[in-house]
Order: structure tokens, then C-alpha cells, then sequence
């Protein structure tokens, strides 16, 4: 099979890789459909973290091909979906819907998905099956489920997005406007996205932001103050990790509001004395995406939802080292390999 | 009136006052039947906090005197019980649930309560009114509702106690031992209590605790792991307010877990990447005590609760400063002053 390889910072290259084969009988092996690039892959691309050889991606869509003796929620032929962590999904964690936190959990970046094949472990678990062969059209939307539509919708059932809530979102990558969508199907009334740029400005709207705004920090703050006679927001999801984000998102969340945090925490402290005074709710990590992956499924293929808007660069998986130039240089956000 | 005041660091006196009288019609003058010393008084008594010729005291029962024209849900003659800050209870913020930031709210230690008389504003949002006239051994009981065992119940419902959970606490003072008895009234499967002392430890069994853990840091953290199929606690209470006590506290919890903080933050920070891989859930701050009095003073009524028995020393109120003195001493840990 191909598959991708960071040999060394800025050194990815797509090549002749064993075929995988079942290691555990729990295994499904699958022909992927599609894959796509992480903003989490730049780290080791831009050397920050040292990687050297390693096969790369965690985001994946596809045909079973063969199943392990101990598979049986998915047969030869299903088209499915599945989260960045293998999950068994019948341990005490997992029955909480923390399927990120599985006692027995396998993250598939090191099995690396970006490749035509892919090893699933705990398939049973991990896999959800659509209702039957995707459109072409689904697929990027198909792709966005296995983490970024996730995670974002994770972001927003941890901030307890509901109806008659308002919404702040910082963060307008690719899992910040997912989180936008989240809110809107969760029901929120407000949504006011932080957003400097045109196009997610565009694309915040599109997916239901009523509100957007360009500034940042306490000043950013300030403007959720004057939109919520002086509150802040019931929910606020943070996808973006850094400082600035930490703190603007829980200083723009009402005393008793929630924060809902997935931005990968870069150099984050959170001061106890503030966040004593704040009197927020603060809830994040890794998303679960095993939990939500049926009924996002459902709302993609129902037409409901299109979170593949956010993939705004399409290659062959044979070009990826030019997908991982076009993100590193910030011509692209999010990028959809296609097999 | 007679009044403590703190005139310098260690120079605690009760002293004459000029009586409190009504200002706003919203206000009520309580002629108070016991208050009592927080271990928060430590603070300028030592002279950490620059504190001079301050009142002093936030916590207060007692008999209403007169009220207010705008008063309405309370009558001269009333016993009455109220938190340590006064609130509205009808602003939005008030009417979720989180009157500890009531957007009129009033810190009652700016009134100071260590007194024989006491303004209170705000009364109709801040007064709860007992059934009748309480029988003397409830006093000291309804005293601890007016916020140590208020603190204790909100961190057990913010650490979201409930039925089938494991739950430990952090912290043997007295918001540690009540967090305790919540748990349990909050129908707690398990309650691990981390305590030393001889004494906390039998009245933590007593409020219903299940199990003792004297190791403290990683090796408490090692033993909540062992006692929890390796998991951690469901919900974990943080009653102390240092970095050892909220480091221990979110890593005694399990992933999806919920950690309940009200120990008040003294030079604590929590790091941004330990949070997002705990997957924990943190929710903590001042006490709305106003949201459970209904409840606590239902259960004190009814004598299925008696948290009074954090108080370990009672002084009258005119020996003030030997109670200061036995709490700066460690010969106390929570001093009721009677009148």
C-alpha cells in the first residue's frame, strides 16, 4: 500500500508501505476513502516535536475489507467512520461516553492514516457504519466526523450549549466553526463567533453564528459583555489552546456558565485565584468522538448538516507533502486527501 | 451594640458600636443569637491581608428586629439564617442558581456579623426564615448553614455527588467534613476522606465517610486509584485551597469525572495540558448558599443533619479574641460565638 512518512521536519514523503494485515482479532483492516491533514501534524512537520520516520494521520473514512474473527457490528463492504482514539467502547469509561479515555485505547496516529489502508484496532468499538455506500458528496463531511466535526461537538456539549443559550466561540479554524454548527443543532438562540478573517467570518454565518467579532482579548471580551447586558455568555467553547484563548474564553463566560476547551493546550496556565472568582464550569480534552459519531452520521447523511465546507484544499493522497506545504505557509486551514 | 473590630494584625477587640439601622428599604436588622470566626479571619489577623480597624465577620443567624417597607418574606421575630453574601435571588444570574454573584450583591464582611446586631441588605433575597423559633442545640447547626456547610454542599454539587458514585474529599477542616456529610445525604455509593487527625477522621466516618486515606500528593492519589479499579473517583471535593490540594484533587478523579473546588486558591495555578489530558470536569468559587438554605435548614429542622459538630470550640461572643488567638494556635479549627 502508500502511506505517508515524516522522515524528518519538513521531509514528508508518500510511500511503498506493507500492506497491514489483522494483529488481534478484534482488528478490521480498511481501504480508506479518504484521509486528511491535522493542524496537530505541523508540530512535528515544523520540527517542534521530534519525529523522525514516523507514519502520520489519525483521521480516516472507508471500506471494511476484512474483519478479525471477534468483529461483528461491521461486515465486509460497510462504509464507515471512526474517532483518533480505538476504543472498546464497553468499559466503565467508555459506558460514561469518555471514549478518548478508554482503559484500553489505541491512538490511530500511531498507526497512521494517511495511507490507502489503515489497521483498525477494536474495531467493534471504534467503527460506525453508515446506512450504506456515501454519496461522493458526503465524503468530506464523512471525513470531518472523524475528529474535527467531533471534537467541536464535543466543545459544545461540554460548554452545555442548549436552547435559549448564548454561544461565544474564540477559535474560527476548522473545529471552532464546527463548534458554531454544533451550537446551532444543539439549539442555541446566540451564537457570536470570534473571527478576524473574511471567509470564516463567511463560513461562521453560513454554519449559524449570529453575531461576529474581530476583537480579541479583554477587548473581545468586552463586546460579549455589551451583546449579554454585561453577563458574558452561558457557553463558550475554546478551540484554539494558547493563553489568550484560555483566558478570554472563560472571562467572556457568565459566574455558573460553561466552558467547553479543545484546543490542545500549548503553555496554558490557568491562575486558581481567577478562575475561583469566575465561577465557571471548565470541561475539555481530547473529544470522545466515538460517542457522537452515530447521530453525526445521521445528520450528515440526512443532508442536515455539511461540515465538509471546511476542508478549503482537496489533493490526491499523492500530493500530500504539498498539502502539508499549503497548511504549514497557511494557504490552507484544513486539507481532504482523496484515494 | 457590641462589635469586634480588628485593629491591627493579632489586636482583635469587642467593643462598642453604633447599632445598624435601616438604609435601604430593602434592609433588615437582625439581632443575632450566635455568629461565629472563618478560618478566611486568618488572614489579616496574621497580617497577610493589610487590614486596619476593620469589622469583622460574614456569617450570622438571628432574630429579626425590624425590616425594611420594601421587606416582605420576612417578619420581626422571624429566626432567620443568611449567607455570606447578600443577594438579590431574582436577577438572572441569582435565579440560575448563583447568587454568590448576585449582580447586587453585598459581601456581609464589609458589615462584619461578628456582633450582637446586623444590617442585612437585601433581606427578602438573603433571609430564610426557620419553621418557628429553634430549640438552642440547633443553633450552632443553622449557624454552619449560613456557610461552611453551604461551601461543603455546593462542592458536592458541583463535583455532581449523586447515587452509585465514589466520591473523595480533600480537605479535613470544616468544609472538608461537611462536604462529607452532603455526599452523603447526596446519596454517595463511596466517600474517601483524606485526613491525618484522629479527631477529623472519626467525625468524617461519622458524617458518613467509608473510607480514610492519610496519604497525601501522588500516594493519596495512588491509594483513591487502587480503592477505584484504577479509574479514580467520580467526584472529588477541594476543600482547601492550595496547589498540592487541587493537583491532588484532579488527579484523584477519574476521566469524565467531576472535581468541586471551594477551598479558596492561594497562589494555585493549574496547568493548561494536565487539565485537557484529565478530561475532568472543574467547578468551584464562592458558595451560593442561598440556592440550598431551604433545604439545609429543612434537614437541620428535621435533625437528619447535625453539621454543627465542626464547631469544636464556643466562646461568648466577648471573648472574641481568645477565639481568634485558638484558631491562629491550631487549638481550634472553627469557633462559635454565642450571645
Amino acid at each position: 500500500m502508500r502511506g505517508v512518512v515524516l522522515h524528518a521536519p519538513g521531509d514528508v514523503r508518500i510511500e511503498d508501505r506493507d500492506d497491514p494485515r489483522i494483529i488481534e482479532p478484534t482488528d478490521a483492516i480498511l481501504r480508506l476513502s479518504a484521509t486528511c491533514s491535522c493542524g496537530s501534524d505541523l508540530w512535528p512537520y515544523r520540527g517542534v516535536e521530534e519525529v523522525h520516520d514516523a507514519v502520520m494521520g489519525h483521521e480516516y473514512v472507508g471500506i471494511v475489507e476484512e474483519i478479525g474473527a471477534e468483529v461483528s457490528t461491521v461486515q465486509v463492504g460497510d462504509f464507515v467512520v471512526g474517532s483518533f482514539w480505538a476504543s472498546d467502547n464497553t468499559c466503565e469509561i467508555c459506558r460514561a461516553g469518555y471514549q478518548a479515555y478508554c482503559v484500553h485505547r489505541v491512538l490511530m496516529g500511531t498507526i497512521g492514516t494517511q495511507a490507502t489502508k489503515a489497521r483498525i484496532p477494536l474495531a467493534d468499538g471504534t467503527l460506525v457504519a453508515t446506512p450504506g455506500q456515501p454519496d461522493p458528496d458526503l465524503i468530506p463531511s464523512l471525513m470531518a466526523a472523524s475528529d474535527v466535526l467531533g471534537t467541536g461537538w464535543f466543545a459544545a456539549v461540554a460548554a452545555e450549549v442548549g436552547p435559549g443559550r448564548t454561544v461565544a466561540v474564540v477559535g474560527d479554524g476548522a473545529v471552532g466553526l464546527l463548534g458554531v454548527l454544533a451550537a446551532k443543532q444543539l439549539g442555541a438562540e446566540r451564537i457570536i463567533a470570534f473571527s478576524r478573517h473574511a471567509d470564516r467570518q463567511a463560513l461562521a454565518r453560513e454554519f449559524g453564528a449570529t453575531d461576529v467579532v474581530e476583537e480579541r482579548g479583554d477587548a473581545g471580551v468586552g463586546k460579549v459583555k455589551e451583546l449579554t447586558n454585561g453577563l458574558g455568555a452561558h457557553s463558550v467553547i475554546e478551540a484554539v489552546g494558547t493563553q489568550e484563548a484560555m483566558d478570554q474564553a472563560i472571562r467572556s463566560t457568565r459566574p455558573g456558565g460553561h466552558v467547553g476547551f479543545v484546543g490542545v493546550s500549548h503553555d496554558v496556565s490557568i491562575p486558581g485565584d481567577e478562575l475561583f472568582m469566575a465561577g465557571v464550569h471548565l470541561h475539555g480534552g481530547p473529544a470522545p468522538v466515538r460517542r457522537f459519531l452515530p447521530e453525526l452520521i445521521r445528520l450528515i447523511w440526512d443532508r442536515t448538516i455539511d461540515p465538509g465546507k471546511v476542508f478549503d484544499l482537496t489533493l490526491p493522497l499523492e500530493q500530500a507533502a504539498e498539502g502539508y506545504r499549503a497548511m504549514d505557509e497557511r494557504r490552507a486551514t484544513k486539507v481532504l486527501l482523496t484515494l
